[in-house]
C-alpha cells in the first residue's frame, strides 16, 4: 500500500482502477478492449455524450456554454485560447500568480498584447494578487485559480467586467464555482478529471468564432465544439477514465460533498503544519490551497532525513516542487483522508524521533 | 471471440491488452498504477526512453534524427509539419491521395503556398498518382503512404529532391522502409503503434527550427525534440501502451517478419476478392492496400445480406467508409490471420448461399 501524494498524474479513485482495467480487457461487454473500439462507435459515442453531461451536471454549466474534451493538456489551451479569443492588437490581462500562470503568458504574447496586471513573483508567488483594476476594454482576463507548485489558491474569483478565463487545472472538481461567472475555464485533466492525454475546455459559446483569425482546424473551439470533440480521434482511453472519474464524483455526492472532503483534508494538514514545531508552510495563510500543501522543514537539516522516514512509510510523490524546495503534498478529490492522516502521524513521529 | 476489422482504432496485441490492464492495477510493480504516476518519475523517464529506443531499433532510424511521440494525433502534425517546415512565402507540393492527403493540404495553406502536383481526385482516389516531377524549390514533397478510406498504398516511395515528408498513420511499422529517404514522418498511433492518443514523429534534425517563424511551444518540434517530449504531462497511458506493443513487434521478429504475415493475409483475402464471383475490389491492382482492404459486391443487393451474415459470424468493422461504400477489412500488425480466413470462409459461406 503506497499513499500517493504526487502532484499530476496523480491519484485517482481505486474504482475507476478497476474499472478502467476491466475495460482494457472487455469495454462495457461488448467483447473488444476500450483500446480498440472506434471512436465513432455508438458505445463510445454514449461515453462521450456522458462524460459532457456529467461535466455539466456536476459544475451547474448553465445554457450557452460548449464542454469540451481535447488533445493537448492545458499547455495547449495557453496558446488556443489567445487564438480563439485575442484578436490581432486587443489586449488580454493576466495576472501572474506563479510558473504556469507565466508560461500562459508567453504563449499569449504570440497573438496578441498582453498586460500584467497583478504580480506575486516579487514574493516567490507565496500569495495570490488582490485589489487590481481589469481594463474594461480587455479581451478577457486571465487567473489561474490554483498553483501546483506554489501552493496557493484563489478562494474568491475577481468580479471582472470582461470575460473571465482560468486555468483550473488542479483545483477543477474540488469546489464548487459559479460557471455563468466565466467565459472559458480550461483544464488538463490529470488531476481531479482523469488520467493524463486529455484537457477540459468549458467555454461560452458567444466568445467562439470572434478572433477573426485563420485557424489551424485542431485549434480552433468552433470545430472542436460543432463535432462534439470528435473531429479527429480523440485519446478514447483518457476520455473513458475521466468519465469513470466523474461517474465516482456524481456517485459519493458531487462537488458539494467532495468540497467538504476536502476542506477537512486540508484543514487536518495545516493544522499539523502550523502546530508541530519542526515545520512550517511556506504561502500566506489567506491563499493556502486545498489541493497542494506545501512546507518546508524550520530546520533545513531536517529535510533529508524527513523525505527518508516518509518513503520508509511508503508515502510517495512528497518532494516539494524545486522552485519552492521542501515538501508539497498533494491532495486531490481521490486521495482518502487516512492518507492524510498516515502524513500526519509521520510528522508527529519525526518531531518525536528529534526531541 | 470478436474479429475486430476496425480501421482504427483497431485491434491491438491480446497481450498488450493484458498487460496494459495490469499496469492500469500495478504498473511494473511500483504498487501504483500507470494512471497515477509522475510522467517525471524515472519509471516512466524509462518507458520514454524505451520508446524512443524502440522506434529507433524497428525501423532503424538513422544518426540526425529524432523521434517524437506527441499529442493531438496526425491532424495536429497536419498544422505542425507546415508551421515548421514551410516558411512564409515558401511553396511546399502534395500529393492528393485521398482524403487525408486533402485534409492535410488544407492547413498547409494557412502558413504558405501549397501546390498539388498529382491527384487522383478524378477516379475517387481509386489509385495512386505517379509520374510526377517534383520542383527542386520546393519546402518539402508530402505524401500519405496508405490511404485508410480508399484502400490504396504507396508501394514504392517517389524520389525527391526535396525532403519527403509521409503520412504513415496506417502502414507505419507494417513494412520496411529506409528512414533515411525521409525528411519527416508522422503517423496517429492508433492503428500499428498503440492506442489513440498519441502520434507519432521522426524527424531530420536539421529540419527543424528553420521556418523563421515564431511558434507556439506545444506546435514547436524543437521544444519537443530538446524536451525529449517530456516539454508537458505527455499521454502517459497512450505511450505507455505503445510500448506494450512495440515490445511486441521486437519480441516477434520485427518489421521484416511482420511484413511477410502482413503480405500473406492481404494476399489472401486479395485472391478471395478476385476469385469469388460475388465481391470485386475497389481500386487499381498494383495499388491495392496490405492494410485496409476495399471491396465491394458486385450486385448491390447482396451488401446488406453480406453485412448481416458478416455481424452474426462475429466479424466486426467491415462496413465501408461512406466515400466508397461497400466494405474495408482493416487487417493491421495485430490482426491474426485466423480473423482474414474467418472472413474468407464468410464470403464463401454467402456465395454458396447465393448459388
Amino acid at each position: 500500500m503506497k499513499y500517493n501524494f504526487g502532484a499530476g498524474p496523480c491519484i485517482l479513485p481505486q474504482e475507476v482502477f478497476k474499472q478502467a482495467a476491466e475495460a482494457v480487457l472487455n469495454f462495457e461487454n461488448t467483447g473488444l478492449s476500450i483500446l480498440e473500439i472506434s471512436h465513432r462507435a455508438p458505445e463510445f459515442d454514449a461515453i462521450m455524450d456522458e462524460g459532457i453531461a456529467l461535466v455539466k451536471e456536476l459544475l451547474n454549466v448553465p445554457e450557452g456554454y460548449s464542454v469540451l474534451f481535447l488533445h493537448g493538456g492545458a499547455s495547449l489551451q495557453f496558446s488556443m485560447l489567445p487564438a480563439n479569443l485575442l484578436a490581432e492588437g486587443q489586449t488580454a490581462v493576466y495576472v501572474d500568480s506563479g510558473t504556469w500562470a507565466s508560461k500562459a503568458m508567453k504563449e499569449a504574447k504570440l497573438y496578441g498584447n498582453v498586460e500584467v496586471i497583478a504580480s506575486s513573483k516579487d514574493a516567490n508567488y507565496s500569495y495570490i494578487p488582490k485589489d487590481y483594476e481589469v481594463p474594461a476594454d480587455a479581451a478577457y482576463l486571465h487567473v489561474t485559480s490554483n498553483n501546483t507548485i506554489f501552493g496557493t489558491e484563489l478562494h474568491e474569483f475577481p468580479k471582472s467586467p470582461v470575460p473571465l478565463v482560468s486555468d483550473m487545472s488542479s483545483d477543477i472538481m474540488s469546489r464548487q464555482i459559479n460557471v455563468a461567472d466565466f467565459g472559458l475555464i480550461y483544464a488538463g485533466a490529470q488531476k481531479n478529471i482523469g488520467p493524463a492525454g486529455v484537457a477540459l475546455v468549458i467555454v461560452k459559446d458567444e466568445l467562439i468564432g470572434k478572433s477573426g483569425r485563420k485557424l489551424p482546424s485542431m485549434l480552433d473551439y468552433k470545430i472542436h465544439a460543432d463535432n462534439k470533440s470528435l473531429y479527429n480521434t480523440p485519446p478514447v482511453f483518457s476520455i473513458y477514465a475521466s468519465v469513470l472519474t466523474l461517474r465516482w464524483l456524481k456517485a459519493k455526492g458531487g462537488i458539494a460533498q467532495i468540497e467538504k472532503e476536502n476542506i477537512a483534508k486540508a484543514e487536518a494538514l495545516y493544522a499539523e503544519i502550523d502546530n508541530n514545531p519542526l515545520f512550517k508552510g511556506t504561502c500566506a495563510v489567506e491563499d493556502r490551497s486545498r489541493m497542494n500543501v506545501t512546507f518546508v522543514t524550520v530546520n533545513p537539516d531536517h529535510e533529508k532525513p524527513f523525505l527518508d522516514l516518509a518513503k520508509k512509510k511508503n508515502l510517495v510523490g512528497i518532494k516539494g516542487h524545486r522552485s519552492v524546495g521542501g515538501f508539497r503534498a498533494s491532495i486531490y478529490n481521490a486521495l482518502p483522508i487516512e492518507s492524510v492522516n498516515e502524513l500526519i502521524a509521520t510528522m508527529r513521529e519525526f518531531a518525536a524521533s528529534q526531541s
